[in-house]
């Protein structure tokens, strides 16, 4: 073995490389921001609007205030027994969520609802200090959860007592990935704002030791094997090829030359080049959708298939494996056959906002993440949360509270809460910190078998395997359901 | 009649007089923080300890901690089948309620309970600035109730994970006044730390327009016509009384002599000197107990009844009439006969944190009162925020949020929690903005005909009324219900 574990985990855990060298780390928080879920972006019909909202929910010293964006479109809306659809933004642009998230849009006029999509502070326009939001410490201080349920509830107030016939009307919660946590959240934490939440690729147990570090790369490591047992076996050989070439300049021009990266490879971008093609394995297993999409990049239907005709023999040379290795990457990064080279500084959408998710990684949104070589395919790393910490430190000038998330939000005690709906796939790596069991009559778990990364938010598609589909309908029955009863509610009442 | 409404309002409406003259907004405030509650403090055996808090739970910037003051008791604690009372500290000294809170030492032995009393930020010995904790809006800023139930979070948390067997008991949270909203709103916001909540005379609604602003001088009025139909008209008719000789230099001269004042009355005074009046005959209602007592004050039985016993006849002179109200007022201010004179500026307990509680009802607890002069024996003021939130600017800096609080906790809507019980005397005022109906099987009223403030808080006494033993002996048996369930349910975990 080239690099022991610690150093590896040196160079992959710390979020001191967040943004310049794309650790692990961050390549997880990136990934985990994507929540594209159309086949193709459908511009949708919508009003932009802004809502003033405080800076600090929670104090009253701070009195600056900043606009929060949202859209909105009212074209199936029905006052009688209808209902608001609300999209609780996650850490991105929320026009490429609301153009991405077919699924509302695909059962609004069932719903006679009203769709609602509201801008996470400080991603998109959604910005408390403008261009100087990143700047500092003090200015990324309301940078939380708390904040952003915060923000969502006002502006349902705001919605509510300014929207002719909107107050009395059902209100549900719906996100994808971290969005998907956060609607979870608010209906925990405001149940009287929201019905109920469909929460889709929630990961909400992803914190402290809810579940084994290690599960994540397990499931990405499984959606390979399954389409062939050698596919993960030459990606866990790769590491070592990597290695051993890495050693000589010749074999550092070797790879720059024969995976036609854009900059020359040096021995110090080596750790960095490795965790670049890490996070191209797990964007492919977050987004192993049935049919072809395009939002991070464009890909073919059922990308893991493909990518795994190239690693079919582990047994070859170091320089054979990675020229397939180059084969499998490229169906990534060039499905167009557009691109004249590989740069290893790009792999998610510029719609993320990669500098908001680092902080908030450094501060509530703690996931710890292993692996160990043998039960997945990667180079072995631990986690280690002091120098996660210190580096948190030397990045943003906060250390992380790897312990508030669970004490804030109930951890695996979350039974007393209600009309939750965790929908998880199975092919996707964050189903592992997702709730996979339902928890009572009111809190369930829908598992979609041949599911990636929130298969069930995005657009209807011809080629949507029936588990998705049968997740799809159910979802629209409990939420029929939240409905009616609501409505019965307010009629009884009367 | 002698001064407008508007003049009165101004005078007694205003925050700006807090400290300093004691207008109705703070007497209601400092009033509502009166929990002692047993027939004389009873000075128990507990362990006082520490538990170091962030200062702000919830922000990554600013990273002082300050040492909350906790109370424990486990003398009755058994881990086999126990549980942990865990009393959700309101505006005021911990040891004081402590002392004060027999109900939860009487019950200890029977639900085989520990006992914890944790004093609420800003209060006591909890003060995160020390002796500058009040300075400035810049210091004051983390005083919240949802800082304060963070701390709550945290603390239990610690608990459990620090005191062997402590970790798989359930939680009760109990409070009374400020202390049961807190009680109540911790098993909202933090079901997972608490299997349910007793929420003793918890005006939970005494918000926005929740109900409306005269209730509370309402039931204050009802207290004393109970006791004789002309007393409250005697009251009534004394205000005029007093503007009547409050305009004569000669006239001042006598209320001064007549009510024995300790300083002489100026006309700048009047409008107080009517407040602390007007403070009186709440404090009367809310400490209408069945047998003598002594916190605020030492007070005869029933001291309404024995204050209305000088007040039988209205048609009086103006100036037999005030002998009269001062022989009133002095059941309350002097029923030791030790009294030489009556200080107006002094009503409450030193146990409670005035200042505290008047920046928390500047900020967060906006509790709008009204009185017409009519249904109710005041002068008649209105309520206006506009004024309200001018003063409070010019005291502290700050402006109140008057719906935070209903956005935060859900006012009315609030059918979606469980397991809380929400206790209420007939007799206290504050149960005009409490919850008196069951809203489900789980969210439990209990009505005390012949209780005041919080009276089932208080320890068990031989001259409790039928109502009280009741009350306690229900609030048992629902908590013993969740103790039993949840024990229940972890052994079927096992």
């Amino acid at each position: 073995m080239g690099y022991p574990a610690l150093l590896l985990l040196l160079a992959v855990l710390v979020p001191r490389n967040a943004v310049a060298l794309r650790p692990v780390l961050k390549s997880l928080g990136d990934l985990h921001l994507i929540s594209s879920t159309s086949q193709s972006a459908i511009v949708q019909n919508y009003s932009v609007l802004y809502f003033q909202q405080k800076v600090d929910h929670f104090g009253f010293n701070y009195l600056q205030t900043f606009k929060q964006r949202y859209l909105i479109s009212a074209k199936h809306w029905e006052k009688d027994g209808g209902s608001i659809l609300f999209y609780t933004g996650n850490e991105g642009d929320i026009v490429w969520f609301c153009n991405n998230t077919g699924f509302m849009w695909d059962v609004a006029e069932e719903l006679k609802a009203m769709l609602v999509f509201a801008e996470h502070r400080y991603y998109g326009e959604s910005l408390p200090f403008g261009a100087d939001s990143f700047k500092d410490s003090k200015r990324l201080n309301f940078l939380t959860s708390e904040q952003a349920l915060a923000d969502f509830a006002e502006l349902i107030r705001h919605l509510k007592t300014t929207i002719p016939g909107a107050g009395d009307q059902p209100v549900i919660a719906i996100g994808g990935s971290y969005g998907g946590m956060l609607a979870a959240w608010f209906r925990m934490k405001y149940p009287h704002m929201v019905v109920g939440a469909l929460a889709a690729s929630a990961p909400i147990w992803q914190f402290e030791n809810l579940v084994p570090c290690d599960t994540f790369m397990k499931i990405v490591t499984t959606d390979f094997r399954k389409s062939d047992p050698n596919c993960p076996k030459s990606i866990r050989r790769s590491w070592d090829a990597i290695n051993r070439l890495a050693t000589t300049r010749s074999g550092l021009q070797w790879l720059t030359k024969t995976l036609r990266l854009c900059n020359p490879l040096t021995l110090d971008d080596v750790q960095h080049f490795k965790q670049w093609i890490l996070e191209t394995w797990v964007n492919l297993a977050m987004t192993d959708y049935p049919y072809e999409s395009n939002f991070m990049q464009p890909l073919p239907a059922w990308p893991i298939k493909v990518v795994c005709q190239y690693l079919t023999d582990p047994n070859v040379s170091d320089s054979q494996l990675l020229q397939n290795i180059f084969q499998a990457l490229n169906v990534y990064y060039n499905y167009s056959g557009q691109a004249e080279c590989l740069n290893i500084s790009e792999t998610a959408s510029s719609s993320l906002g990669i500098s908001g998710w680092s902080y908030q990684s450094c501060t509530e949104m703690v996931m710890p993440f292993c692996a160990n070589g043998v039960e997945d395919m990667f180079e072995p790393f631990s986690w280690n949360l002091k120098q996660f910490s210190d580096e948190c430190f030397n990045q943003w000038g906060v250390r992380p509270n790897p312990s508030w998330i669970t004490t804030l939000y109930g951890g695996k005690n979350i039974s007393s809460h209600s009309n939750i709906i965790f929908s998880n796939g199975d092919l996707d790596p964050w189903s592992g910190g997702g709730v996979t069991k339902d928890i009572s009559d009111t809190l369930v778990a829908i598992n979609i078998a041949e599911g990636a990364h929130h298969l069930d938010l995005r657009a209807y598609s011809a080629y949507d395997p029936a588990s998705v589909l049968l997740a799809r309908s159910l979802e629209v029955e409990y939420m029929k359901k939240w409905i009616t009863d609501f409505h019965y509610g307010a009629r009884r009442q009367q």
